[in-house]
């Protein structure tokens, strides 16, 4: 025991507790990973648009200056949460999904060079692998991210969805294949799959089987997530908190990524 | 250098990594403090309540199950957020409040005592300075939580807000006073102040006087917060996400504490 192992315990113990706190006492990167809910908000054909009513913004009577609106929307527009409800009967609904499923580890896999000529491109079980043969084995309890570069037409609704009709068989967008949604339900551990698309079920798909295969297995389903190039392969936290809806099938979110150790540019190693 | 440093030094390492990660890699305690938006949410004297509308529930043609709503609600009833905007004219509205302000270490100041034969009861600056006494400065970057005790009557809405009338005179809960906030602003640097009632001004309160004070200095308000009372005094993440409702003056939010550390009963020195 010297002096030299007491001060190297101080700093090592100063230095974790700090990097414990790091999202509140340090300087953290916080990437807000939601669009904001407003008439930009894109739409799936034929539903009706997001929209605040009866607002009022100026003084009262009494005085004070006031602002207030009601809000509505569709559950399955903008950045939102699919409860295993929404195609899965007597699964969870949205206010019975387990918090802890909401949150985890963020896993980015990005598919964007695979969709850049091919808007009907279908994520599958060899991209997992390929990815996992690079940055090692999907974590138990993480939040698996499908980034496709899908978010670059967010703007603009007849690229994001391939189409501004209300002809559903003109969508086009990447998604999930079944085949990719089926390996890592049955050899993976995640507690959510996420897609920077407007649906985990690639545009043209027309059973939604992808979501079916998810939902089975009580995967819940983050949709038209925003900044996953802000985040690293690895080494964020993930905390996708929708609208607490009363046997809701999903419903609009905040989704936002922590990045755990900024300084380490989220190596493998954070897991 | 010795075996004994090596191995002090490899089992400090370990334990404070793991810290880090509680909330995903060990098994942290993560508190839902959000009640569930249906039509048990208390809603505001001459507020429409929150529905969901146009729900389908069944089987697609194509043989596939399906369940989807449309939401509509009022910014201001539940589990919410107050961006400064609701009533500071010219300040921050929902989505421009920036992230960080909607998280921070949890300061569970529990005045519950005092609200037992008082509905009226207001938080002063004197509750604040004991809570201290005990506890510790208020750190920067804190979200404060005010607990009255007001959350044991929100399944009766006469006795959580005084009336289930629209005469708002007859609003009675405890709230925070005036020179209450004024000294929070002046003195602490919170991110946000919550309670556990309908309003951080209390029943009685015209003017809305505590929400002008916070509001001019951009703090951020949550309000019918829930299970405070799971909350340690110190030693608690909260993170509030609201629904990113576009020049909204709040809305309906996931609020979730996490408690950092459960061995250690959440003590004054997890800050």
């Amino acid at each position: 025991m010297d002096v030299f192992f007491y001060s190297t315990l101080l700093v090592l113990t100063v230095f974790f507790r700090k990097g414990c706190h790091a999202a509140l006492l340090g300087n953290p990167q916080v990437i807000d990973m939601t669009y904001t809910f407003d008439d930009t908000t894109v739409i799936w054909p034929k539903r009706e648009p997001f929209r605040l009513k009866d607002t009022f913004r100026g003084y009262h009577p009494n005085g004070y200056y006031y602002e207030g609106s009601y809000y509505e929307g569709y559950e399955h527009s903008g950045t939102h949460v699919d409860a295993p409800s929404h195609f899965c009967k007597d699964k969870w609904r949205m206010d019975a999904v387990p918090l802890e499923r909401l949150m985890g580890l963020a896993v980015v896999v990005d598919v964007s060079s695979k969709t850049k000529n091919n808007a009907d491109y279908t994520v599958t079980a060899q991209d997992f692998q390929d990815w996992e043969e690079k940055n090692g084995r999907i974590p138990d309890g993480s939040i698996v991210l499908v980034r496709t570069g899908w978010d670059q037409f967010w703007s603009d609704k007849r690229q994001y969805l391939g189409t501004d009709t209300t002809d559903t068989s003109l969508l086009h967008f990447p998604g999930i294949d079944p085949e990719g949604a089926r390996w890592l339900v049955q050899n993976r551990g995640m507690h959510a799959v996420g897609i920077d698309t407007g649906s985990l079920s690639t545009g043209q798909s027309t059973n939604f089987s992808a979501h079916q295969i998810l939902c089975e297995a009580d995967i819940i389903g983050l949709e038209s997530v925003a900044n996953m190039d802000k985040l690293p392969t690895t080494g964020a936290t993930v905390y996708a908190l929708p609208l607490k809806i009363g046997e809701g099938s999903g419903g609009p979110a905040r989704i936002i990524g922590i990045i755990n150790n900024p300084e380490s540019g989220g190596g493998r190693d954070e897991l």
